[in-house]
């Protein structure tokens, strides 16, 4: 797969708006706002959830929600998936009939920003999944990311307050998705990865967001066995990690990182004092044109 | 009320953990990582939902949360606050007997961080509000509650990855709150709010996380007229702040703000240029102590 087969478009008009504002000397200014709209999920006759999302992409929104949340099986055949941007819902038909009824009447909300989920259906399939012990990630790798991601033109660079979550490999970042939650930013490629009958081996996972509980069950369930996170940690994502052999490594800017499980499979094959600081004109937390700005 | 009448306690052992892990050079470091934990809210006989939380102040979240869902009324009595640390549960009761049976089917997640909520129940009162057309926020005010705030001892500094909010009034923060999921920390507000009778006249609204559709509808629905936020705007948060008549101010850091709703609360009494930037070693997105870190 090529670098970058998928990446952000902070062009495409619908996805930021210009707003006018006063700034702090008392001055009208126009700055770039992120899109926020809700979109309605169906599993054939049943309406799932509704989300606020940027709006790209719905079809591998929907479908990686789907997967994620354990309603699309890796055996169910997809019938068909319908998107009304009017009516702004989607709708994902499966061959066999489906009833989650259940399912949706228990609600969890997790610390992940923009979802809540079905946490004990989460939970469901974790104790199953067993990561590749040997997979490896070269510390040239993870600097050779970090840097690719973050230079290139993305709607966070653009507006901000956004999240981003990259699919890599070895070096390279494939598919790079971004919303206003960043767990639409994993579901949308778990979509994608479910629709373009992408293997998880070898594969490595970039995100923006912390590492809490749910990112890390998602990232277990998606049978990817390392993934890099810019933010921290929570100690409950940390020990659900140990327990699966995920690598999680987070706080990773500039030379610095911090592996807080799984660090066997790290190849320390760069000397960390030849990485160059993140150049603050440049790097995600401070980028002049957005204004530095937590997420 | 006093100053911090409220304040973190990152010295609490609950809230944290010391996790040892491995750096970039390879060498073994220890850290602190903040606890997530989940939190189940009953109404009265009713299982509403479970939340992954830090853990303090259960009954503060459990009442801010059925508040800010429009699950408790105002004219409700509340008769008992039960919490339950080994089955973590809290139990709210009321007089009025309750059931949201239909209200919990529909499930709607937001952009926001740490909760899935019930969207069309926040909008429900959303059009009745007026807020006071006589707030103002004087900027000296602004540039103060910043600067207090983040030079407070907090989880943040102390292991990041966690959001805070904080009940101002005037140059003085009251009420600050921190928690995985910066909806808890709203929620947590609304809750002291609520148990404690504190009126919204006169306060401001203080938050370290994005300006969402979601963090706007509660501060509207909590009467706050005023908010402010270290980091950046959704369009659709921008719209019903207009709507709404509130002040949304975001990406403020340093000298630097932005207004893109209700500016004409805004008295700029102090020069920006005499606001000193925030100090590297202390702000909060690049603390040493805990590197800079993406919430």
């Amino acid at each position: 797969m090529e670098e970058f087969t998928v990446r952000p478009n902070p062009a495409d008009p619908r996805l930021t708006r210009r707003m006018v504002g006063v700034d702090q000397t008392g001055q009208p200014v126009e700055t770039s706002v992120v899109t926020e709209q809700p979109l309605t999920v169906f599993l054939n006759g049943q309406e799932i959830v509704t989300m606020m999302t940027i709006g790209d992409f719905p079809d591998y929104l929907a479908v990686g929600y789907l997967v994620n949340q354990n309603m699309l099986r890796a055996d169910d055949r997809i019938a068909g998936i319908d998107y009304d941007e009017d009516l702004a819902t989607v709708v994902v038909r499966t061959e066999r009939r489906t009833n989650y009824e259940t399912k949706l009447r228990k609600k969890t909300l997790t610390s992940g920003c923009a979802q809540g989920t079905v946490f004990g259906d989460l939970m469901e399939k974790f104790d199953e999944v067993r990561l590749p012990a040997d997979a490896i990630l070269r510390t040239s790798w993870l600097y050779a990311l970090s840097r690719k991601i973050n230079l290139a033109p993305s709607l966070y660079l653009e507006a901000g307050a956004i999240h981003g979550c990259v699919l890599c490999e070895a070096d390279r970042p494939l598919i790079y998705m971004e919303d206003v939650g960043r767990h639409n930013a994993i579901d949308k490629i778990a979509g994608y990865m479910r629709l373009n009958d992408v293997s998880p081996d070898g594969k490595i996972f970039y995100t923006t967001g912390r590492l809490t509980s749910e990112m890390v069950i998602k990232t277990v369930q998606m049978r990817i066995p390392i993934v890099i996170s810019r933010s921290g940690f929570t100690a409950w994502g940390v020990e659900l990690a140990r327990q699966a052999g995920l690598t999680l490594i987070g706080r990773a800017k500039g030379k610095r990182f911090l592996a807080l499980a799984g660090a066997e499979r790290i190849v320390f094959d760069q000397d960390p004092e030849g990485v160059a600081e993140e150049d603050s004109r440049r790097q995600r937390k401070a980028a002049e044109k957005t204004m530095a700005e937590d997420l």
